[in-house]
Formats: structure tokens, C-alpha cells, sequence
């Protein structure tokens, strides 16, 4: 082995030659040019042993001290874990490896020093607080648990655009600084907009409404903000949002979407992530057969026999529907109207799934929300598309109506009948994984104590 | 005929059997239904022509007066366009349409009624102010103009991705409400972050470049956030910002990326676009060969000979820039340090391009600019991975580097060598469409004067 040995930051034309996955007995004997970083040392006196992981996986590098120059093989031995290495280097067989090779360095260059170790391990599934490893949050997404998640997190995200793709959808963008509340004025943040107040978007839902006008079928992914007064381990102040919308279908065939959907992205996790799923000790759920589907009126019914305190129109506690559903996939349908946001249409008799709607206080709406045992996942629902309509359900809910003429008036010129939905990712991915706390479904959280990194 | 109408919003268990360009001259004689809006009606006297589009394309309907109820050939004939109608009828032969087939109804069905005729046509190319058409986008989004340039926005979205995924990037989603100000403090929207102030983000910068810690290779499609005070037709408040950032290369690695890719999506447009492209009267620049680069002080030098108050250091107007490169892309690369945001790395001597540094003020550094013209699509950079190196520079442009602690603390643990850009999505459709203003290169623009709808 060469005595050269580079302590500096500038790459200058060294490049990676193979990835580490691209390494295997076939290339024994050739010269590779493998970088990453080192995710675990082993020192054995006169053989140093590290794990240098890219992208995609690890190589072991093996230097010896006898092949080595005294002051490289001390500086390596020094070096600590997350450094950055570029290693020049000959491939062996390693029987006793799982890629079957190992490297033989014959010049390191150092890319990047750690100073210190971080106050957890590559290796260890929750060793330590949430807030810690948040603080350092680039470091912790390091671990191997992590890296799992964040894997399989975007084999979700390409297979939901692949199915929306598949089923003619468009992927529209919709503003997220807006003039109104959506839902009512509650939870939102409000934002300097120039010289006049502001909000951000708690949802598209508006937006891609109207756009069903121009576009028929179309969805976004994208951020959405609400200010969450609670500290749960549910609840993010900015989450992505997946949201569908189409013209001419109503609730049931947006909830045939959805159920199609989530199924498509089981399917595609257990195609694609099967490494993944079995490192983190998953299996994941049995989506073959329909979602179960109850009204909410069924639902108070049954609960009505153990919960005598229960009534029609109280929402219902995740822990009691956790202890009836447990971890599976099934919809609540027809929710009274009263519960639901003003563009939710109400059921006009015979239109009803089980029952049809009685009186106005008792009224139903065409509505759903997918749950997975008591977490809510989505909702969704056909919209009203009449104005007059509308602007009566927005006057029921305390809204004052003109504060939407920008969204009312495209409605003069025939709002189709649409229907549509919005599903939380980070709850997906949590409730796929089984993930304690949905903060690590997402890069970055935010929540009401937490606006860095 | 039957003398069947309806003149309710509720869909039942009516729903489209056949898009539009699922009907060909082989459904002759088959019974279809067909949903849609009217995108324009003629009127013969005794026989009504209706062209009823959805997303895909329009099929013409033949309303004969003497086949038709009284009543529903009136309704008909007072119908405005875009009301939308579902139509249960035959599938007839008809030579002189390009589609070679129109519908004969039996049964119709008027889903949504328009009060008035918007004021514009489908069909108009640009009859009118914007802000009279954005007022009501959503009709506006119908005319046949902005449906080719958002039909090729999704494919451009959609290349975009393609090319990541191939290129082994990760997609990411980084937080779009945070503590400090990236580029300065100017053009910030301050937001309230429960109790405290926060901002809207105007990059993901900082945070895609502590994930190539994590994931080496990332992307991100999503908003940006500038409180961008000026008028023009090439600036808006919100915008899609196509953000890449990798580890271990430089900025040359991430310009022959930045290359690829809009090749990439040049290539998709032109194999997948081509009808709109022609209705659009549009030809795609060429970039089958490299784009131009030069040097920041080529360019410099080469405009003082035209230009004589140009000087080393100052910025290059559109204009002048459009003058000598017209509808091309090219970059500008080694742009002087100072003109440059701190993470940007100075070029170090043997590095270099084409000149190597000299002294501190005439510092260059490893970045680019990708223009099209006159017009700044992208700019990207090797950064900045040592810690020290980046407060030092942090002080130089006046920031506080304690503010950014939440960030500076992950150098800690050995930040890689790398380097990135960030793509105007708006900016690069307005580029290749040769779109007079970039609100039309999004769904509902948001402006100093623009907030809704």
C-alpha cells in the first residue's frame, strides 16, 4: 500500500467508481474507487476493520497495518465513526461477508472528519430520546431503522403518483398562502402578506375543487399547516397531504379509489421492500379483501350496547374504535352532516348507503373517513356543487359567505358534481410501520414546541 | 327519442362508460354514456351541434329537433356553454369529424347549469386582460391555450421525476415554516409560529444539504416562498422550486446533471407533447448538443468591449443577455464569491474552470448559473462542508451565524463534500413554452397585488 495520505475537503476529480451494491465477487482483482461513510470500526491490533456505507449499502475495508504507513494506519485508527472516506482500493473474496468481498486499500483520502461521536448509534433502534435525536435529526436519519422507514416511505410516494398516473389524474399545485380559512378559522397560522394579513393552507380543498372544472381528475401532494395546540404523537403542525379530486363521481367511487390505492401501495412496499420489511420486523397488513364498511349510524348503534353514554353526533374516541378494529383498514360512512365541513354534500334520499337522512338536525352527508384500528387516515366526500346551496351551508356553520367570493363565483359558470379526498402520508406511513410517533415519518417535524433544525 | 330530463345535480348510479377517446369509428351502433361539459354549441335551426369535452377531448352530439321532446330541444338551445351534461345515446357514423363518429342521444342528463357566458372564449388565445381571466382561473384553465401548456407542465413534472428516480435520488420533503432566513433577511414572509416569529421558507437549502448526509443523492419538488416586491412578468410570490443536492461531487457533476435533465425533458415533451406543441405553434429548442459555458469573467470581458461601464462584479441585465445568447440555454459559471450566498464554496487554485482565484476580492467561486436567454432557470454550487469555512463566511455577508446553530451543529459529525441547484419549474415552462407571463405557468399565481382567488 502507498503512503498518501490527503487530509482536505476538495474532491477535485476523484470520483466513486461503483456504488456498493454494484461491487460482488466478479469484480475480485479490480481496482474501485468506493466513498462514503464509516458506520462502524472494529480494531483488532494489527487489522483495522471498517464499514464504509453509501447510498445503498456497505463494503468492508480492511487495512492492514503491516501493508500500511504508520501515520495513515494511526490517523484511521483515530478517525471516528460518520467520517468520510474515499478509498481506492482492490476487491477480495470475504466468504465470511454477505457481499462475499471485502477492499484492500491503496490510497485513502479523508473527505470529512467527525469530531465527535453522536450521542447515539448507527445500529440502535431508540436508544435515547425523540428530542435528542431531532436536534441532530441529519445524524439520526443515519440509523438504520430510520433508513428503513425513509425506504419504504418512498416506494409510498411513487406508488401513489403511479397510481394516480395510471388513473388519469393530474398533478396540480394549489397556493398555499390564502386569504380564508377553509374549515373555519381555528388552527390556522396567519402570515404577513405584504401589506395585508394572511394564512397558510390547511388544505387544497377549494382549490382542487374548482380545478375539477378545467381538469376533471386531479391531485396534489404537498405540505399543509395547522397550528395543533396538542402535543401528541399524532399530530404535525405541517404534514403532507395527498389530495384527490374528480368531476362526475360521487363518495363511493372515491372511496373504490381510495381503498384501490392504499392496496396498490401495500403491494408495491412488499414487492419492493421486502429487505426492508424484514429488517424492521414487519408485516404488512392484509389488504386482498374489501375494506369493511360501517355507517355511523351502525357504528353508535353497536357502540351504544357497552358505551351507554355514547350519542348520535359525538365524535368517537380512537381507543374505543382501536379496541373493536384493532390494525386494519375500514371506513366510517355517512356522518352526520353537523360533523362535517360546509362543501360536504348532504344525502338526498335514495342516494343513501343504508339509511336515508331524516330531518335536518339528523341530517346525513355523503361522506367517509378511512381509518386504520383509531387512527383517522383520511376523509372524504362528495362536495356540494350548487351555489346557493353552499353559501346556506356555509351561513349554518358561522361562515360569513362573502369572505369566499373568489371561490363562489366560478360556480356560475356549472360546478360539475365531484367528489374527492385528502389522506395524511406521515399516518399512512406511521400506521403501515407501526411507527410509535409520527415525528419519524417526517424529515423534519414541526410541532408546537419544535421549529428547528 | 325519449322525452327523459333531468335537471338535478345528483349523479345517482349515472356514470361515463367511455372517455372520449375510447370512442372510435369500431363503437358504430354500440349505446355509451358520455359525461362532459359543452365547449361549444351551434345551432342549425332544427338541428343542435353540441361539443361536449372532458379531460381527454371533446365528441360531438347531434340534437334533432324532430327526434326531441319540445321541451328538451328548448332547454338545449338555451343551455350556455359550459354546463356540463351527461348523455346516455349512439354511437353514428360521421365522416367529416376527425374523431369519424358523433353521438345521437337518447337519454340526456344536465348535470350543472352556467348562469352566464364567462368573458372570454375557450378558444381565444389571449382576448383579454390576465387579471380578468384570473379572477376566474378556473374557467379560464378550460381554454384550449392553457390546457396544451398544462397537459405539458405535467409532463415536464412528471420527466422530472422520472429522471431522479432513474439517477438514484431520494425524494424528500423538507419544512416549509422555519426560524432563520437562508439567503438574508430580505424577501421573507414572517409568519406567527404559535408564540413565536417564524418565516416562510425561500429555499430548501440548507435543509437538502443536511440530508445528503443521510441520503446522499436527494430531491424535492415544492414550494418556495419570496416576498418579491416588484411587478414584472417574470417574478412570483409562490413558486415551484425543483430542488437537487448530492454528495460527494462538485458543482461540474451537478451541471452535467442539470444538462441531463433538461434534455430529459425535452426528449419527453417532444415524444409525448407533440399534438400540443403543434396547436401551441411551438418548436422546442434544440438540445440534442452541450450547452454553452463560459466563465462569469469571459463574459465580462467579452460585453466591455460593447458595454463599457460593465465592470467585474456587477450584475448582467436580462437584456444584454438576451441580446447575445437569444432562445438558447447556457451557463455562466465561477461567478465572483461576493455576488454569491455564503454556503457557496470559493474555487480552489487547480480547480478551476478556466481561471483560478486570485485574492480575496476577486475570490471566484464553484457555482453556476443555467439561463435560457435573458431568463435564470437555475443556479446551483458546489457548498461549503466545513464548518469553520462556513461561519467564516456567514460573518462576511453579515448573518449571525448563532441563529444558525440548529445547522451548523451537524458539521459536527462530518458533513460530506457536496453540491447542488435548485430549478425554477415555473421559470423553465415559461422558458420552453415562450409563455408571455409565468402566471400562466401556474395554476393560481400569487403576486404583491394577488392573493386570491
Amino acid at each position: 500500500m502507498d503512503d498518501k495520505i490527503v487530509l482536505e475537503d476538495d474532491l477535485g476529480n476523484l470520483r466513486r467508481s461503483h456504488y456498493s451494491f454494484e461491487i460482488s465477487r466478479k469484480n475480485v482483482n479490480e481496482e474501485v474507487v468506493v466513498v462514503g461513510w464509516i458506520s462502524s470500526k472494529r480494531d483488532h491490533g494489527n487489522v483495522l476493520f471498517l464499514q464504509l456505507r453509501d447510498q445503498f449499502g456497505e463494503v468492508q475495508i480492511v487495512v492492514k497495518k503491516k501493508e500500511t504507513s504508520l501515520q495513515l494506519f494511526k490517523t484511521l485508527r483515530n478517525l471516528k465513526e460518520h467520517s468520510s472516506l474515499a478509498i481506492t482500493g482492490v476487491v477480495v473474496e470475504q466468504k465470511n461477508s454477505s457481499s462475499q468481498i471485502e477492499i484492500l486499500p491503496k490510497e485513502i483520502k479523508i473527505l470529512s472528519i467527525s469530531n465527535k461521536p453522536p450521542p447515539f448509534l448507527t445500529q440502535a433502534i431508540s436508544s435515547i430520546g425523540i428530542d435528542t435525536r431531532l436536534d441532530l435529526r441529519a445524524i439520526d436519519l443515519r440509523r438504520n431503522y430510520l433508513q428503513f422507514v425513509f425506504k419504504i416511505r418512498n416506494t409510498i410516494i411513487n406508488s401513489i403518483r403511479e397510481y394516480f398516473n395510471e388513473n388519469y389524474f393530474i398533478e396540480v399545485n394549489t397556493p398555499k398562502m390564502i386569504a380564508t380559512a377553509t374549515e373555519g378559522g381555528a388552527a390556522l397560522f396567519p402570515i404577513f402578506y405584504y401589506d395585508r394579513e394572511a394564512f397558510l393552507a390547511q388544505s387544497p380543498q377549494l382549490y382542487k375543487e374548482q380545478l375539477t372544472m378545467a381538469f376533471e381528475s386531479v391531485f396534489e401532494i404537498a405540505p399543509i399547516f395547522r397550528a395543533e395546540p396538542s402535543r401528541t404523537n399524532r399530530h404535525l403542525s405541517e404534514a403532507i397531504s395527498i389530495d384527490a379530486e374528480k368531476a362526475y363521481v360521487d363518495y363511493r367511487d372515491m372511496m373504490e379509489h381510495l381503498e384501490k390505492l392504499i392496496r396498490h401501495i401495500v403491494n408495491r412496499i412488499n414487492s419492493k421492500n421486502a429487505n426492508e420489511l424484514e429488517n424492521l420486523g414487519i408485516k404488512l397488513p392484509n389488504v386482498s379483501g374489501s375494506f369493511p364498511r360501517i355507517t355511523y349510524t351502525e357504528l353508535i348503534n353497536n357502540l351504544q350496547a357497552n358505551h351507554k353514554f355514547i350519542r348520535w353526533g359525538d365524535d368517537i374516541s380512537p381507543k374505543i374504535l382501536k379496541d373493536i378494529f384493532s390494525d386494519e383498514f375500514f371506513f366510517i360512512t355517512d356522518w352526520p352532516a353537523s360533523m362535517k365541513p360546509f362543501y360536504v354534500k348532504s344525502i338526498t334520499p335514495g342516494n343513501a348507503q343504508k339509511e336515508s337522512a331524516i330531518d335536518e338536525k339528523n341530517l346525513l352527508s355523503e361522506s367517509f373517513d378511512l381509518m386504520f384500528g383509531g387512527l383517522e387516515l383520511s376523509s372524504g366526500s362528495t362536495r356540494i356543487n350548487n351555489k346557493d346551496l353552499l353559501i346556506e351551508n356555509m351561513k349554518k356553520k358561522g361562515l360569513n359567505s362573502t369572505a369566499f367570493d373568489y371561490h363562489l363565483r366560478v360556480f356560475d359558470y356549472a360546478m360539475p358534481p365531484h367528489a374527492g379526498f385528502g389522506l395524511g402520508l406521515e399516518r399512512l406511513v406511521m400506521a403501515l410501520l407501526k411507527l410509535e410517533n409520527i415525528r419519524d415519518a417526517t424529515f423534519y417535524p414541526r410541532d408546537i414546541d419544535r421549529l428547528t433544525p
